[in-house]
């Protein structure tokens, strides 16, 4: 599995996934009728470094994008989302690219990394972002509105990127 | 003091404002260098309303924008800010303007209101917020450069909106 900048040859690949993970509606916190158009504009914005992970013979299974979670005074923290194919689930995807993606974001020169809106049912997520070293900071209670579960908790994860 | 919807003849006056507080970089975790033209489209953004606080024989001295934190299973939970003409403050038109907004809220059916980036260092908002109902729900370590103060915490703040 190779993990590399997005090119535009990558747009559609992308676009499938991210359709199929913001359709499902139970991990992101998106409009599940975003257009293509919009969903990579979102993807491809100014500022955000996007990434595709490729398996041989098969192609762009996730994706991931990078980027200053707020500008000025706050852009030394990054921002990153993550999306895998649900094909592609349970095989170590997800770590790969975030372990790909700590390592950019300390290449980049952020001191921190946040992820504004875990959702609280996404266990699987927590797990891993827990087991990078990722801590709940926040919670945010009844933030999102999952399609079978109602109202749940949302937690805001951060993580230093300093070396101790 | 006359709280009302923005029209486009308050631009110059919003513009104003927030070039006023962006550019001392102590409280937003914007560019101090934003150009009008990107604060303006991010001030009256689709999906954003905007609101300015207006003094007889003055004219606009505050403006505040209310619009949802997320899209899709997070449209419940609203997200605010407001900014005041440094010539204002201390005369109580942030508590005016956040009492306002959060009546305006919930006309709209917002169930919560969350502000994201509350500098640790801004601490009349931080009362102020406190006094109106919202709670520290989370702290980010670091997280905001301060001009003069360096690396300082920023915190998340939350308040249900429904009647208990």
């Amino acid at each position: 599995m190779k993990i590399r900048p997005a090119t535009d040859a990558d747009r559609e690949a992308i676009w499938n996934i991210l359709h199929e993970v913001v359709a499902a509606g139970d991990t992101y916190a998106l409009d599940p009728n975003t257009s293509r158009e919009d969903a990579l504009a979102y993807w491809f914005a100014p500022g955000t470094h996007t990434y595709v992970a490729e398996q041989p013979a098969i192609g762009v299974v996730g994706t991931y994008i990078l980027r200053p979670n707020q500008s000025g005074g706050g852009s030394h923290v990054a921002n990153a989302g993550f999306m895998v194919s649900a094909s592609a689930r349970g095989q170590g995807l997800g770590r790969a690219m975030a372990e790909h993606c700590l390592s950019e974001a300390r290449r980049l020169g952020f001191r921190a990394m946040q992820f504004n809106y875990v959702i609280s049912t996404n266990t699987a997520a927590i797990r891993l972002w827990q087991d990078l070293g990722f801590e709940i900071v926040g919670t945010l209670a009844s933030a999102f509105r999952h399609p079978d579960k109602g109202y749940v908790h949302v937690y805001v994860m951060y993580r230093s990127l300093l070396k101790k």
